[in-house]
């Protein structure tokens, strides 16, 4: 995408982000300090990091033995990589930088000849190669090892990985496509398609672009390639565990999509990989595409806490205005998905709402993945919990399993890595740039130093966002430079002020943005405050799970209601629509949060009974106040294990 | 169960009671003309009826076709032949009992010499004759055919199915028990023990109860029987499916269990039959089981609408207060297992607590089961519907699936043949003796010939009932006769007005009925008023999911809101406590029932909107007041499509 004056729009490099402290500052340090090598120990533990010495064309011969949940692995090492490569980028540490090298040195082992790289199939199920792209992953580890290869190679300039891939790339290209001889194959699990753009972008050669490209217009054609290729296996095609091609967003050619289908993460992958595609051919239909699926996305199908997916059955999504609270599933993976969706669009569509819904993602349904200390995990993000109690029932035995309590790793640990990577590369999300306009979207404590026409500036920005909605953004710049600030008025933000110097501002505001256009000095201040009252959020009166109930949101977080701090039966709460709610700033808690508290009443029967059901003529309510209070909602089960719940009936 | 006069008390036969008019005269008119023949088509057109001339040793060779939901079969025909045997006894039709009678000829000649009866190993899967009690289903068939001898025996007084299953069951007796060189199986299916039990009653043969205390006693002792067979099959027992013994009761002796576990139909038919167990040995510790697990499912796992077993993933009980409303299972045929084992608590501790649940889950969660039609079936009943939505997602395409519409029949059809024998029987329910006392139970319009001392009298009972709590009965004998009439105040009554022959009687109350202790005269006209207000039902304080919200009941009938009354978004109805609740008959709708009528509003944002999600701050609710209509609960989703609901928030 353009702007009207013809430069190119595009995120602002984490490597010239800055962050040191504040909010992401605390989360980055964590994420080095526990979950960085947390998941690296549990890489090695699990045998992951020397699957890549026995696998390859020296280590014959192979096993044979198939383990369902091996196709994944090499995924989570390429995740683990881009995390410690983003890392890298912006905290060197030599120890990391080795343990990263040598991995790397592993995995360009285990490639062969033909370019062909994957832990699991020359070992132990060779026929297997390539002979179910439906359910196999193959492409899929091959996307997260490229997204690793490129943010190494940003980070440390070193280019092995990013070679090896590109041999795996051309491989996969020469295998697969339209010209005679080639399969018509594409992923059944999407994530390769986004990461060819990344590889295209690192290396400018457009055969990569052209293979994504490839791979979104084939999606879903007919006659359907997972039809014929279950018939070369001898399967038939109706027998598929998941019924239908939905489920992968492959019923369909893509172009002909008009909702957001089937198994969350993939469709998210698979979005943001088209919004990428979209970006770099100038492709106007897949751009129509993208806003088609983006708006029935985020006006039917989004939790409130930008997580997506509400059924455990599928792993996705359901229907419109379907909201199921206790038993959402929103994975983890699943909003840091749509975050990266969110920053494509408003790439392709600069438009604050689609910062909007990234920011929503990123603050809730996505940072509750990860425990505050660090190393345990969250896979599903529901918006209610009863612990001791899980949603499927008794039925499953398994109590806790990740639902109600985080867990310092899964069976399939495709969030863990998701969110340190998230976390490491967070400062790609803070600004944008095209020419001479810079965007501030994130606001976060952190300093950037720009080079806008030539001129190299930096600005310092301060603020305790997302707890406050002041910043200060100062210049420091050796010469005078024209360029416009493009600050970003969050959807949930109704009165802000803005001063230069000191001096109120009035500037005009485009597409959520006020645009501050000036000759800027060195030392300049930029003073934004932005009004962050606590709101009562109404849900859509389509959303049948949460009638009558409200949630609260402060700024861009949620909150949430926890037994620890009021009681057990939150279901019994009760917030007045009169009751003032209040902000304040617990120091005590998780290193510093903000809270809110007021007044609420568990409305209860007057009197105890043992009885299931009585009749209103014969009993009667009892209405408790008590102040209750809300932590935020990415905080949840850091503390006792018991009730939680968002949304809070009112009255 | 003897009451203190030394006579031992039991329900008063269905061939004693005469049902013509009334709330069941109707029913059984539909059933006997519509439901009977309906399903002996679908047991024809599926090859039901056929599978047992293909049966029975003079059939070789097997086909070895190995088909799972077979195991099944042979209990879809002994219900049906249970409810045309109920039926024959009130209502002899010629052509019905020829039919019956060629289909016990054909079970008979399907019988082996040692006695076993089973239309599907013998010809499928000989091997697996009684290698598989814990999945394979025998004995579950066995009971029903059971129950349909006994039923047929007394309807027609033709013993020749009686003969047959007195065989098989002395097969059984053989294979099976604690003596040196018999198996220690018993049933993963419950059901028949309580079969058992009326063979017993029926023939005065005590082996037949010895059978069935032996299954009682065994069930759930260690060394595990289903971990003995799992491993001569060569199956880890670790691999059951089900996961746990829970499921089908045996995860411990039954003596040690303290709550209602597992499959809701399976638990019903055992408790049931422990019920039956322990009225015919008088054994205490039974006694004090079934009251324990009693005690359990009314308090903490029984639905509004008297409907058991809230998750589909086990057809069965979650934990206490567990009461999800859409996604209910509450499957048809554990409402009857229930009412059947309310029916047995009550003659082994007489008192109307037991009938109150009875009543509960035959009005509502069983009758639901079908269509006013008498064609349609329910297997599940949840407590809100949304239709064009399935409520395990679009993952599942099939939206209906007899989830939301009734359907003509089931894959596993085990709930049409229930509902039919069900109605059939219903004037078994009507009342019981203790020798010279008569229980009043279920007020239905009939009349019922008892036998009191050797003396005759009709009672004949008149009433609208459930929509009027007016009930008249009159005597009608030849002599003079003493006896005490029992007349049952339901739970939800709290006014009643008691008359004999015009003058206002004060009687006495002993657990849960009115004792009317006098000489009768022909002619003596009792009547009682049930004052029957609509009431609002208040859940207990720890059901989650509907906290805030009330049920509407009349009497014994649960109420619902359906879309074809009220309009769509039924989650955003609010009924105030305030509002006055009408009742009135409706003599058009569905030939004549009582509705629900009075103001409710419908809550929702003043302004229109695309957002998902507004700000309380910026955006209010309207109420829009409109008139309410809520119709019987059983009788939900016999019109157009659309949402149903029970319970309404209140304010």
């Amino acid at each position: 995408m353009t702007t009207s004056n013809g430069n190119r729009l595009a995120p602002v490099s984490l490597r010239q982000v800055s962050i040191d402290a504040g909010f992401w500052g605390e989360r980055q340090a964590v994420n080095r300090d526990v979950t960085i090598p947390a998941i690296y120990q549990k890489l090695e533990e699990t045998g992951r990091i020397a699957s890549w010495a026995m696998a390859g064309p020296a280590n014959p011969p192979p096993s044979h033995e198939r383990i369902g949940v091996r196709v994944f692995w090499d995924s989570d090492s390429g995740k683990w990589l881009e995390s410690a490569a983003y890392s890298l980028a912006t905290h060197p540490d030599a120890e990391l930088e080795a343990t990263a090298d040598a991995l790397i040195d592993a995995i360009e082992g285990a490639q062969f000849d033909d370019g062909y790289l994957n832990t699991y199939f020359p070992v132990h199920f060779p026929e297997g190669q390539w002979a179910n792209l439906r359910d196999n992953h193959e492409m899929y580890n091959a996307g997260h090892l490229m997204e690793a290869a490129v943010a190494y190679h940003q980070a440390t300039g070193k280019r092995k990985l990013l070679d090896v891939l590109a041999r795996f790339s051309d491989h996969i290209a020469a295998t697969f496509g339209t010209e005679e001889g080639k399969r018509r194959g594409y992923p059944g699990h999407p994530e390769i398609e986004l990461a060819l753009v990344k590889m295209y972008r690192e290396t400018g050669e457009k055969r990569f672009l052209d293979l994504a490209s490839y791979l979104v217009d084939e999606r879903g054609q007919a006659p359907h390639y997972y039809d014929k290729e279950s018939l070369d296996r001898g399967e038939s095609p109706e027998n598929y565990w998941a019924q239908t091609y939905r489920y992968c967003q492959a019923h369909l050619p893509l172009r002909e999509h008009t909702e957001a289908n089937g198994h969350s993460v993939r469709a998210c992958y698979l979005y943001a990989g088209i919004a990428d595609v979209a970006l770099e051919t100038g492709d106007e239909d897949l751009l129509r595409l993208s806003r088609v699926l983006w708006d029935d996305l985020t006006r039917h199908q989004m939790y409130v806490h930008g997580g997506v997916g509400p059924s455990h059955h599928n792993e996705g999504f359901t229907f419109a205005y379907d909201m199921p609270t206790e038993t959402a599933y929103c994975e983890t993976c699943a909003a840091i998905a749509l975050a990266f969706w969110a920053h494509r669009m408003f790439h392709l569509d600069p438009d604050s709402r689609y910062i909007d819904v990234m920011e929503r993602a990123i603050y809730n349904s996505s940072l509750s993945g990860l425990s505050h200390s660090g190393d345990h995990f969250f896979y599903a993000n529901p918006l209610a919990a009863y612990p001791g109690i899980n949603p499927q029932g008794r039925w499953h035995e398994d109590m806790d399993g990740g639902h109600h309590r985080r867990t310092p790793w899964f069976h399939c640990p495709c969030c863990p890595p998701n969110i340190s990577r998230l976390i490491a590369s967070i400062g790609e999300y803070a600004y944008s740039q095209a020419g001479d306009r810079i965007y501030v979207q994130m606001y976060q404590d952190n300093s950037v130093d720009l080079n806008i026409g030539g001129s190299e500036a930096r600005l310092v920005q301060e603020t305790q966002y997302p707890w406050d909605g002041s910043v200060r953004i100062t210049t420091n710049m050796a010469q005078n430079t024209n360029f416009e600030l493009a600050l970003r008025i969050p959807d949930w933000c109704y009165d802000h002020q803005l001063s230069v110097n000191g001096e109120a501002q009035m500037a005009a505001t485009e597409r959520g943005y006020l645009i501050l256009s000036r000759e800027w000095t060195d030392g300049d201040k930029v003073e934004l405050t932005l009004a962050m009252p606590v709101e009562r959020v109404m849900p859509h009166p389509s959303i049948r799970q949460t009638a009558g109930q409200i949630a609260l949101q402060r700024g861009p977080v949620l909150y949430c209601l926890e037994e620890v701090d009021n009681g057990p039966r939150l279901a019994n709460v009760c917030i007045s629509d009169a009751a003032a709610l209040h902000a304040a700033f617990d120091a005590d808690l998780f290193g510093g949060v903000s809270v809110i508290t007021g007044e609420a009443r568990r409305i209860e029967p007057a009197e105890e009974s043992s009885a299931l059901y009585r009749h209103h003529s014969r009993a009667s309510y009892k209405a408790s106040e008590f102040a209750f209070k809300a932590v935020p909602y990415y905080l949840w089960a850091n503390r006792d294990r018991g009730e939680m719940r968002v949304w809070i009936r009112s009255s």
